[in-house]
């Protein structure tokens, strides 16, 4: 008989426990003293103090701890736009990551409309339980409005993780990959194929970090501002490709330092990374086939090779970001996710391994390893103190 | 010292345990191959059959256990509109009852909004996720078209328990009371004072079981249908008082068999329970003060006395109901919790006290009776099950 596959196991396992999200009472109620102090009529005296300093919600509610991943289902994994119910395993998924990897009680909440007015004006609206909001699997463009002005609404921080959580850790990874092949962001020559809505967020991030030479392809090629693009690539463009380059990726990885894939398996060719610099460095995430296997990429001549992938070294895993980066957020009462958060999060997961432990095959922590919660949150609270966002 | 009160109680406990909903995961995530079945790659495979056939999201999600208590903090407990915030606190609990007594994962969501439209359209939007729900604490006349609205486009039940778990239980009460005084339902003469939802849904409830002659009074007296009165009063005015009486409480409670008060503290005084018919039945249900205490009514001659209160007999105690009510609803599958289904509840309900067994301060199982929930559960989706409502 030939063995299970992932999809069978997970398939069987999902129906064995119905389901991957629970609720668990933290007041015991098994009898009438019990049921008075949870309920009525003591229920009303927190109520009534809430009511006094809506702040003291922190205190008196799980608020502080609650966080909903939210989707309308209409870009989950690889599978697209596949509606809200069928998105609900990747969301109980993600919830059960939040509470395993950092204590945070996150609650799924698929939403069963695509309309961009009526997500904002659902999620807006239900956020008086919530400590923070993680949005997820929402498409392209339409993922960049939402995100935008609930940040502008929402008193809680609102992230998407599929943007920002990738960011940061990609960010982590090209820190340590550049002290490895000893060069500096501000040198750098950038391809990003895939200019979606992680490759976006992923240009933002590295040009905070110094970055000052990326240019993104989409499908079509090359972006520059010089040419006739919808909105949300326009404005990539905008803040990319300062000399213009033209054509498709063949033509302009030539002399590229780092590769950063976010589009489909097989893109990458080994005859495109034998153009690149010397000592190049691939992070080829697209899943589960990448733009390029780690062998061949080193064997075109690569020296730091990353994928999505567990199997192979340096993995980049959003269970090292968006953990922490809650936890930080939870932990400080941030009002938001900023840039200076984002980017202390990536330099804390970065600095997990020291420069004398850096290789070409381990510039990323284990996505396992107890230290990246605690690390990332740490910074990211520091970092939400010191730009005025933390209420703690 | 003095010893504390319930609300120092109350509000000590509720910091101590900061709110009373947590998350659990129900699979781990402690290793790769863990994270492999909980989330991606494998997660896909249930994603993609839930894509293929919705039905299966009871089967692959915790859909099928999960209720959401929703509230717009409109008319919470005694206090009023203290909105979604200050309304945390009681819908936490609510979820804490859920779980505590019928093993629901319940979870909050208070809306900041009260507006009707928007309310709807939230909670329409949120339903993938959930396998019913409760509608808690949103004033009347608003309440009944959120419900009314909601079960017409739902597939899962939606039930406004300040209406009808009440109703439910209430029912139970006075067909359990109406054998210890040996009166027909059809026969009697019911007061309700109180024309709020909770008497809207115990005026219908009543009817179905086969009462003929409620008269309802709101502060202002008895509602008849001659009289101008805003559209819910009319409607509870049309389907009662068939013989239009008109005054107030003193003139229409006289040779009533049964009052019951949705209504305020002290509002039935002795005098008028002296001109009650013989063997009189009160459910003073306001809280913390009833219209009438137990001792007073039976001096001025009732012969069945129940109240709100745990610290009196025959406690009208709302745990009696939705949780069971819920589990049944879940347990079939129901679409909806018809009025069958709540008729069933109330009479799975009072048959838990044997006739044998009744006594004037014994007509309604103990709160934390354990053969309550199983009992009220059974009833609910046989019910179901008999009026085609059921998917199992």
């Amino acid at each position: 008989m030939a063995e299970k596959t992932i999809y069978e196991i997970a398939l069987e396992r999902h129906k064995e426990t119905v389901g991957k999200f629970a609720m668990v009472s933290k007041m015991p109620v098994t009898n009438m003293q019990e049921l008075a102090v949870a309920y009525t009529p003591g229920v009303a005296e927190p109520c009534r103090v809430i009511n006094k300093n809506p702040d003291d919600v922190y205190t008196y509610t799980s608020k502080s701890n609650v966080v909903a991943v939210i989707s309308d289902g209409s870009a989950v994994l690889g599978l697209g736009n596949i509606g809200a119910k069928a998105a609900i395993p990747v969301m109980e998924g993600k919830c059960c990551l939040f509470k395993n990897f950092a204590g945070i009680d996150a609650i799924p909440i698929c939403i069963e409309t695509q309309d961009t007015e009526e997500i904002i004006g659902i999620v807006k609206n239900i956020t008086a339980t919530l400590g923070g909001i993680n949005l997820e699997d929402i498409a392209a463009p339409r993922c960049f409005e939402i995100e935008d002005r609930l940040k502008a609404i929402c008193d809680i921080p609102v992230f998407h993780d599929d943007q920002h959580g990738t960011a940061v850790i990609l960010l982590s990874a090209v820190i340590n990959a550049l002290k490895v092949v000893g060069k500096k962001i501000g040198d750098v020559k950038i391809v990003l194929n895939g200019a979606g809505a992680a490759g976006t967020a992923i240009s933002k991030m590295l040009m905070l970090a110094g970055a000052k030479n990326i240019i993104a392809l989409d499908s079509k090629g090359a972006l520059s501002d010089d040419m006739d693009l919808a909105p949300a690539k326009l404005a990539l463009a905008k803040i990319t490709n300062p000399n213009h380059e033209k054509g498709r990726l063949a033509d302009v990885i030539k002399g590229a330092d780092i590769f950063l894939g976010t589009s489909v398996g097989g893109a990458l060719k080994p005859e495109m990374v034998k153009t690149m610099a010397p000592k190049a460095i691939i992070f080829a995430m697209a899943n589960p086939v990448p733009e390029i296997f780690p062998d061949e990429a080193k064997a075109a001549g690569a020296m730091v090779v990353g994928t999505g992938r567990s199997d192979f070294p340096n993995q980049v895993n959003n269970c090292l970001g968006f953990p922490g980066i809650f936890r930080g957020a939870l932990d400080c009462r941030a009002t938001q996710i900023n840039d200076e958060m984002q980017l202390a999060a990536a330099y804390a997961l970065a600095s997990l391994i020291p420069d004398a432990e850096l290789t070409p095959d381990h510039i990323i922590a284990d996505s396992f390893d107890k230290r990246v919660v605690p690390a990332v949150a740490k910074a990211v609270a520091d970092a939400a103190r010191k730009t005025g966002v933390a209420r703690l």
